[in-house]
């Protein structure tokens, strides 16, 4: 090790959140975290939905200490722990040549870390925030402590912090495989198609204002595991078949049967946790009338224009085929969701604001002036203001980045401490 | 045949409505309503739910004419086709020595009939309305034309009518059995148990305000049989191991089995609905909330003291171990879901009123006193007003019967017309 001077090493990580489109629900090992079934994701793009984590060693740390968005949180669960030992057990010699600073495999065990984590979204909005998160986690500090592991290696890492995560490092669309072994050496992601196989695709995010709190999904997953009668044969008989439709539906860009598998499946999910007892309810009418819109409007175009799909909790992931199908949904979410009368549109619609402008909507005399859409024939509509708390206008993103610029760090490089 | 003077002869019979416990969810034959799995159901006390029939034949009506509640419905329906030619081909002779009319077994086919049918309920709550008229015609009509056929031959002629109209045609509970003919001949309903063989039970039936129209039960189950992948695991699977299991808790009077059983098949139900494409939502956000509070409750009592099963629809039917429980649970539900200021309690809970009575509960001064359930642990707890229309306190009842007191008839003596 270097001397004993009170330097500090660091590096910084930008890792994105994802979005099933088949879904994992059921793990066959808890503490491992194997779940029941393989999965597929798409990656949403970090410049609107990400994690940021700075990680930092120092022969000065007494002890390993985690900030979460500007607030210090325990390192002490079994899941944070499980992703630092088994990355501290993978570190390898780093040399910092201009600092003069040299580490070596062995010191790493005796090293403390710091970590800051910072979401550019809310955390508790239900957005995957855990598996951006954990993802983040793993990918820096695998850069941290010169790991020689692939990215489908580290998934396998980030899959015992959270199931999900694994799938957080990969961009495009990803695929986690479920494996055979009973340690969990394969069971870990690959990465189907880049983002830019299928870039016309948008995404727009619903944020359902929850009054009920929720499941959390670690605990549902159990439990639906523990007591549906529907879950085994979902996992066993039906997502298999799934998988292969949607890999090929992926590599063909086939937005119709890419459609109808999200929505079935996201379906199945919740059909699952209603079938668990006592039952889960992640969806609530809100969630239902988007559900009912887009079938609607899919039922009147002749073929789906729009994917939705649903994870633990009410907030719709609303896929479109193109920009303009992405602008018409827009159009139809605001004329049936609009905003409370002191909302600011700027505030309401966030990430990609240039689908609210081929939208042609500018401001909230521009949402009054919205028509109902042809496809609704009960006129008038109801209308649905304050449901939604806002949305996101997004897109299928890369993967996990290191952020070599050093302003981003979230740790100060002479304290370790967080800025 | 009599002579041709204009004499008219009538039946009138009452039969009650039924919520199954094992559903029916999916037909295997569209015609003859066959189903893809067994059910069971319980019968409810034609005092609070009930249609009444009546039924009349002379030779000077000119056409099948029907009356459902006053008003003149068409009797063009497949259905109601189905069920009065399969009742025409099995009528046997009728000799009314006092006022001289014989009427023979090759008459029926060129007599017309006049039917008056009237719920005690609203005939749109979504509370088996067609069930009961359905059965009630199929008795009546039986009842008129003198068939020789038991209760379950009767059941199979209801069951093409309205499938879950053949489980009305008993008291108590009440087991539809599939069958395996493809004629249908051996899919018929027979009673399990007597009302009287459980008759601690108390059901009390909340009716959901529901703004949205709801998908009927007929298409509903059809696109679930179409599109859904768990329903036929579900039919083949799961329900004929439940039937055995629910079977047995009926006869031992096994509550937590009954209550575990019968929720946990409502849910699979409503799951298989969710499974469908496009997906059907028959519960709403109340409708969760009631399975909430009904599923923490129980918890917190160690063992199921009330169960819950949803039709298709928002409404509850909340089935209570005993009085005492009953009463308990009315506190709660008008806890929770207290009427609007303007609401008449007289008017908000109809049915058996002594559960209000054993309840404390006089009038609204008295739901307002109502204390927080001690189950409910973060208080203030949240109160939903005006969710709930009103609440119907019932229990388990008898099957049909014919009334025999003219004055309880629909249709006028004389002419045969609605009175």
């Amino acid at each position: 090790m270097a001397d004993s001077k009170k330097w500090v090493v660091m590096a910084t990580a930008q890792t994105p959140t994802n979005i099933a489109v088949i879904k994992y629900w059921g793990k066959r090992d808890e503490t491992l975290i194997l779940p029941v079934n393989d999965s597929i994701s798409v990656t949403l793009d970090p410049s609107h939905l990400c994690t940021t984590t700075t990680v930092a060693v120092s022969p000065g740390f007494e002890q390993d200490r985690m900030w979460l968005n500007g607030k210090e949180i325990s390192l002490s669960g079994g899941r944070f722990q499980s992703c630092l030992r088994e990355i501290r057990s993978r570190a390898c010699d780093v040399e910092d040549k201009e600092k003069g600073i040299k580490i070596e495999k062995k010191d790493w065990e005796k090293l403390h870390v710091h970590i800051a984590s910072y979401n550019n979204f809310p955390t508790a909005a239900g957005l995957a925030s855990s598996a951006a998160g954990l993802a983040c986690l793993v990918f820096s500090l695998a850069k941290l402590m010169n790991l020689k592991e692939n990215p489908s290696q580290l998934s396998a890492i980030a899959r015992q912090g959270s199931g999900s995560a694994c799938r957080s490092l990969f961009g495009g669309f990803v695929k986690w495989i479920m494996g055979k072994d009973e340690n969990g050496s394969d069971s870990l992601a690959v990465q189907l198609v880049e983002e830019e196989h299928w870039n016309e695709l948008v995404i727009i995010i619903a944020v359902v204002s929850a009054r009920q709190k929720e499941t959390s999904s670690t605990s549902g997953m159990r439990e639906s595991v523990e007591t549906s009668l529907l879950l085994q044969h979902r996992a066993k008989e039906i997502v298999p078949k799934r998988m292969v439709k949607m890999e090929e539906a992926i590599k063909n860009r086939d937005f119709s049967s890419f459609a109808q598998l999200t929505c079935a499946d996201s379906n199945q999910f919740h059909a699952v946790c209603l079938d668990t007892s006592p039952p889960i309810f992640y969806m609530n009418d809100t969630s239902h009338r988007i559900i009912s819109y887009v079938e609607k409007w899919n039922r009147s175009e002749g073929s789906p224009q729009v994917a939705y799909t649903f994870d633990a909790g009410p907030n719709a992931v609303l896929i479109a085929r193109n920009r303009q199908v992405a602008a018409q949904l827009l159009q139809r979410l605001l004329f049936f969701f609009p905003p409370n009368s002191d909302t600011d549109l700027n505030s309401y619609v966030l990430g990609d604001k240039s689908i609210l402008h081929d939208a042609g909507i500018g401001d909230l005399k521009d949402v009054e002036a919205l028509q109902c859409p042809p496809e609704i024939t009960n006129v008038p509509a109801q209308k649905y203001t304050g449901e939604i708390n806002n949305f996101i206008c997004t897109k299928p993103g890369r993967g996990p980045v290191l952020l070599s610029d050093e302003s981003k760090a979230l740790l100060n490089p002479e304290s370790g401490l967080p800025k």
